[in-house]
C-alpha cells in the first residue's frame, strides 16, 4: 500500500447548483416563469449556499434563459444562499443591477477560437470587456464569479497549454474578480492535467476563490473533482440530474459518450461519504431532479 | 495544496472485461452464439488480457448465458489473454473442464442472505462449495478467481460489515483461490468504505490477488476505482458501454440512479490520462461497445 494512501480532504465544500442555468440552457422545452420559480424554490430548500438561477443573454439564442428577471424577482431569497445571475454584457449587467441582483456570473474562456466562435470577439477583447464589467461590479459592490471555459480542451481549438490557461486566470485575479471557476467545457481534461492546472492556479490564486467545473462527458467528472478536492479545493459546481454541459462542445472534433454537468446527486453521495460537510440534503436534491425531469419531460 | 497532493498509481493495469458475461446477463434480449463470438472476438482484438466470455449456470434462471460452451470453443483464443467462464457448481465446472476452460470464475459472496437469496445456501455452505470446486480446479492446474459479492452492501441485508467480509476473503485464501474480485454489488460503497477494506485485506491478500469490481448505481465506480489505484490495485474489472450490474440488487431497498458496471470506456479514459498501461486499445473498444448496443438493441 502506498505510503500517502489515506488523503486528506477539505471539512467543507460549498457546491453552486448550475441545474436552472447550465442545465435548463442545454435543453428542449423552455420552462414557464412559475415552474422554475418553483423548482428554484425546492432547491432553496435543499440547502445550497450557492445557486445560479439563470442568466440575462440574447434569448434569441438561449430561448431558455427567456424571463430569467421575472424569475429572480419571483423566487424566495433566503440570506444563507447566494443567487447567482450570468450575464452576458453591459446592458445585461445593469438590467441584473437593476432588479436587484447581489452576484453576478460572467463567462471568459481560455481559448481564442471559443471567444471568437460564440461571441463573435477576440479573448483578449473579451477580458477588457469583462475588467469593464468587474469594475462595474465593484463600484456596485457587487460578488462576481467568472467562468473560465476550455481550460483543457476547446471543441474549435483542440487542447489548450496551461500558460494560456494561467495567463487569462492571472488576469482576471487583476481585473478583481472575487472568484474564478475553472470550467473543463469538453469534458476530456484528464487527472494528470487537473493537478498540474490547479497546482500552477494556487500559486496565483487563493484557494478561497478557486472553484472547478467539469463536465461529465466522457466520464470523468467525479475522478477529477475528487482529485481536486484531494488538493484542497472546497468549491464545486455541479447540476441536478447532470443537467447541462456546453451545447457549443458539440461539434465535429468531439463525440461525447454522455452530455452533461457533473451531477449533484453523484457529488453529495461522495462528498457525505467522505464525510464532508455541504448543508445540502440529498432526499431534496433528488426530489428536485425528480421535479426538473417531470418538468422537462424527460426519463431517467 | 496539500503535501500529498500528487499521487503514486501503477504503472500497469489489467482490465478484466466482463461484458460478454456480467454485461450480457443483464439484457433483455439473447444474443446468437455468432454474435456473441464476433463480439468477443472483437474485444480480442481490443487488446485486453483478461475476457469474461460467458458462464455455465442454470440457464432458466439466466436464458442469457445459454450456449456458453459453444461460444467458448468457438470464439478465436489468443495466448496472451486469459478466458474465463463463471460456474455456478461442480456439474458446471466438470462441463467447463471438458471443454478445455484454463480460467475459471465462482461467485462468492460476504452477505449470508445474499448467499440465501440468489443460491438457497448460506453463506457457510456456499464457501464449502467453492473449496470443493477450487481443489477440483487446482487439481486440474486451473487459474481461479473468486468474485466476493455484497462486500460494502447487501440488497437484503444491507450494510456489510468489514470483519465479516475480511473472514470471508481470509477463507478463500486459505482455500487456495488465484485471485479474489472484491464488488459492490449495489453501487453504494463510499471511498472511506474502500479504502478501509483494501487496507485491511492488503494485510492478508497479496496485492497481485486481488482486484477490484464496482457498479455504478450511484456514479460512484470511478472515484472508488480510482482511489483502489492510488493505494495500489492494479486489477480493476469493467465492462463495454457500461453494461451490466447485479439484477438482484433490483430490491426495494435499492433504488438505483443509473443500473450498470464500470464502464471499460471511461476506465480507460481515466487510466491512459494516468499514462497507466492498459494494452487495451480505447478506439477498438468503442467499435465494441458500438458492436454490442446494436445487436442488442440498445440506444446511447
Amino acid at each position: 500500500m502506498n505510503a500517502d494512501a489515506f488523503k486528506t480532504y477539505p471539512d467543507q465544500v460549498k457546491i453552486y447548483e448550475l441545474g436552472a442555468r447550465d442545465g435548463l440552457q442545454a435543453e428542449k422545452k423552455i420552462l414557464t416563469v412559475e415552474e422554475k420559480v418553483s423548482w428554484i424554490n425546492g432547491l432553496t430548500s435543499c440547502g445550497y449556499q450557492a445557486i445560479e438561477v439563470g442568466s440575462l443573454v440574447n434569448t434569441k439564442l438561449i430561448p431558455q434563459m427567456v424571463d430569467t428577471d421575472k424569475v429572480f424577482l419571483s423566487i424566495d431569497r433566503k440570506p444563507e444562499c447566494q443567487y447567482f445571475v450570468l450575464v452576458g454584457n453591459k446592458k445585461y449587467l445593469h438590467t441584473a443591477l437593476d432588479i436587484g441582483v447581489r452576484n453576478i456570473s460572467l463567462m471568459g474562456s481560455a481559448s481564442n477560437l471559443f471567444s471568437l466562435e460564440n461571441t463573435h470577439i477576440t479573448l483578449s477583447e473579451s477580458l477588457t470587456k469583462i475588467g469593464e464589467m468587474l469594475r462595474v461590479c465593484k463600484e456596485n459592490n457587487i460578488y462576481t464569479r467568472v467562468y473560465v471555459s476550455c481550460c483543457y480542451d476547446c471543441p474549435y481549438q483542440g487542447a489548450i497549454d496551461n500558460k494560456e490557461v494561467i495567463d487569462v486566470i492571472d488576469r482576471l485575479m487583476q481585473l478583481g474578480c472575487d472568484e474564478l471557476s475553472l470550467a473543463d467545457t469538453t469534458g476530456k481534461a484528464t487527472i494528470i492535467q487537473v493537478e498540474h492546472l490547479l497546482e500552477a492556479s494556487m500559486k496565483i490564486v487563493p484557494l478561497e476563490k478557486l472553484a472547478v467545473h467539469f463536465h461529465n462527458t466522457y466520464s470523468q467528472a467525479m475522478v477529477n473533482t475528487l482529485v481536486s478536492l484531494q488538493m484542497g479545493v472546497n468549491k464545486v459546481d455541479s447540476s441536478v440530474g447532470e443537467l447541462g454541459g456546453c451545447p457549443y462542445a458539440k461539434n465535429p472534433l468531439v463525440s461525447p459518450e454522455h452530455q452533461g454537468n457533473l451531477g449533484t446527486e453523484a457529488l453529495l453521495f461522495m462528498l457525505h461519504g467522505l464525510n464532508i460537510n455541504t448543508g445540502v440534503s440529498s432526499e431534496k436534491v433528488r426530489e428536485m431532479k425528480q421535479y426538473a425531469f417531470n418538468a422537462l419531460n424527460r426519463t431517467n
